[in-house]
């Protein structure tokens, strides 16, 4: 996502404030700091605001003077951990680094959130404060996917909702499809629903009843074309494909992890012998290229659609890198002015499937 | 699978035979047979009945001298498509190809069947003819994929089972690591349930349930070390990942998908300069290797357990050469006496797990 931002029209280029959890991920803040001044030195306009324990935000910060006018920090005394349940975490939406970085974009101090907190927790405080969009039940977490096609794939739930319902699906559709129209400028993006086979009766009683309403909703701005199953999801054949959050987190990492084992192989290919290795040295910038396009740190950063409000979700293990990249995703959606354009959107969908409203 | 043969003791060199569903697959008899020509030419023990419409299959036999000897061709006048659904096969379990190459193993005409046509039909089609094992209440498709560890990885259930309820996924687990103890020779199998998240609470009610089934039969011999995600699964971590037929079906697929989707990058990454091409020719073997190692074909063959008697599912889109390594697979599982193997572990397990009994 990182590195495609030509698909982003960055007409604006007035300021924009991050607000970054700087205590979420498995590293810490180290990672997250690290990741704020990669993300400023590549942007001029942007600046981040960091939450979480001042002392240790200000040890890191000390490293990368770049940050000194370019960061402010804000004290939050408690961090939401991996074992937290989204109950136990909206408790804390007032004194933790996750929930006052929320709140900044409730109060428009930030123009969105960054967090590689836990995606519950995550997903039910901001749910909480930013309430989702009309129309829509639950918000969704799409990223945006590399393809062999002309378009990226933009693909959700990531994991933001463990068991979802057919209107649940459908209304991620729809979601998807809006996103794909605004940032992406789709006009009328293909869109189908993932499963372990393209015939009709495949699948769940959700994802069948789900493709009905899709089928019958002649008057949504898309092209719904059915169901595909998980090794067509790079081939560029649908713009928005949708999914449960269990499986699109299972599909997501599922790839991830083939593309670092691929790497992996690829390095112990190439180091089998001498001839190996010199034809590396000969191909480097043909391997350099595909190394960087399999780092999942390269397509970090994940939006929770479906808010009055922007919150990116960073890989947990990301590195610093990735966390630029996320932050640099948060930047272009601030830019795209997408929580208008998809409410506008959705605003304009005359079918029953949004107006009927949400639960 | 079918390029690590020494996984399996091939001790017995007494002829096989394996039942064929020729028409199943996407491309029907050319596709299987050229398959099964395939498999008798690089196996001096193996013959093949084709099952399926007799004149079609000939006509495509003829094409191979080597199955005149190696091959008998069995008429069945239907044949199951993709579309019909499992209680609909059932009714035709005497005159369509599925059918009849199952009950072949019923018999003992034939030690294996192996198909390529629709996993649901397949399921319920061998179910009924060869029953489920004692203690077992429903098979689950289970494959070996390549890590970067020592072993391959057992992943289960592979798309039988669209949902499971944790007394499935514990079952799974069990017939897993058998499978793990008795083909792969490993004494305590590593096994892990496939969640969102490594987390207690991360995932459905199911999952954590299973979860604390497995924790709590310390009298089963397997070690069970919790969750796993989606991005874990080649590393080695587990010997044996059990899901439920949905979730597993995508992650097989997001792997296969991605792997053909670096493939092509690849290929593309060294076509792109021509001093790319001088390094990709001078790299060829490494690059040969992976490529082969990234090809679905070479590690297509899943095999049903907890049925008695073997079967095993091929991909609808395997070339020829797949199929055969599906076909390779097979014998593998016959020469290694896998159902007797695999009741009598079941039957040493003493956990209620398994004495309960079937439903």
């Amino acid at each position: 996502m990182g590195d495609r931002p030509s698909q982003y029209g960055r007409s604006v280029t007035t300021p924009v404030r991050i607000a970054l959890d700087a205590m979420g991920g498995d590293a810490g803040p180290a990672t997250m700091v690290e990741g704020a001044a990669l993300a400023v030195r590549a942007d001029p306009n942007l600046t981040i605001t960091l939450f979480g324990d001042a002392a240790g935000i200000e040890r890191e910060r000390a490293r990368f003077p770049i940050l000194a006018d370019r960061s402010s920090i804000v004290h939050a005394p408690h961090v939401i951990s991996g074992e937290d349940k989204p109950s136990q975490a909206i408790r804390r939406a007032k004194d933790s680094s996750m929930g006052l970085s929320i709140a900044a974009v409730k109060t428009g101090e930030a123009g969105a959130s960054v967090s590689a907190g836990n995606t519950g927790a995550l997903m039910a405080m901001s749910k909480l404060a930013l309430r989702t969009m009309p129309g829509i039940d639950r918000p969704a977490l799409a990223a945006l996917l590399p393809t062999l096609g002309d378009n990226d794939l933009v693909l959700l739930d990531l994991g933001a909702n463990t068991e979802c319902d057919a209107r649940n699906l459908v209304q991620f559709a729809v979601m998807g499809a809006a996103y794909a129209r605004t940032v992406m400028g789709l006009q009328r993006p293909r869109v189908r629903l993932l499963n372990i086979g393209t015939e009709e009766l495949k699948g769940t009683d959700e994802l069948r009843d789900a493709a009905q309403a899709l089928r019958d909703a002649t008057d949504l701005p898309i092209q719904f074309d059915g169901f595909i199953e998980g090794d067509r999801l790079g081939r560029g054949e649908a713009d928005v494909i949708v999914t449960d959050g269990f499986s699109g987190n299972i599909a997501l990492k599922s790839i991830e992890g083939t593309a670092r084992f691929v790497a992996d192989l690829l390095r112990r290919a190439f180091a089998s012998s001498i001839r190996s290795k010199i034809g590396f040295l000969i191909s480097r910038p043909a391997t350099e290229l595909l190394r960087h396009h399999l780092d999942p740190n390269n397509h970090n950063g994940a939006v929770f659609l479906g808010l009055n409000g922007i919150v990116v979700k960073s890989h947990g293990g990301a590195s610093p890198q990735g966390v630029a990249n996320a932050i640099g995703v948060a930047v272009k959606l601030v830019e795209a002015d997408i929580t208008r354009l998809v409410t506008e959107d959705l605003a304009s969908i005359r079918s029953p499937i949004i107006t009927g409203g949400g639960k």
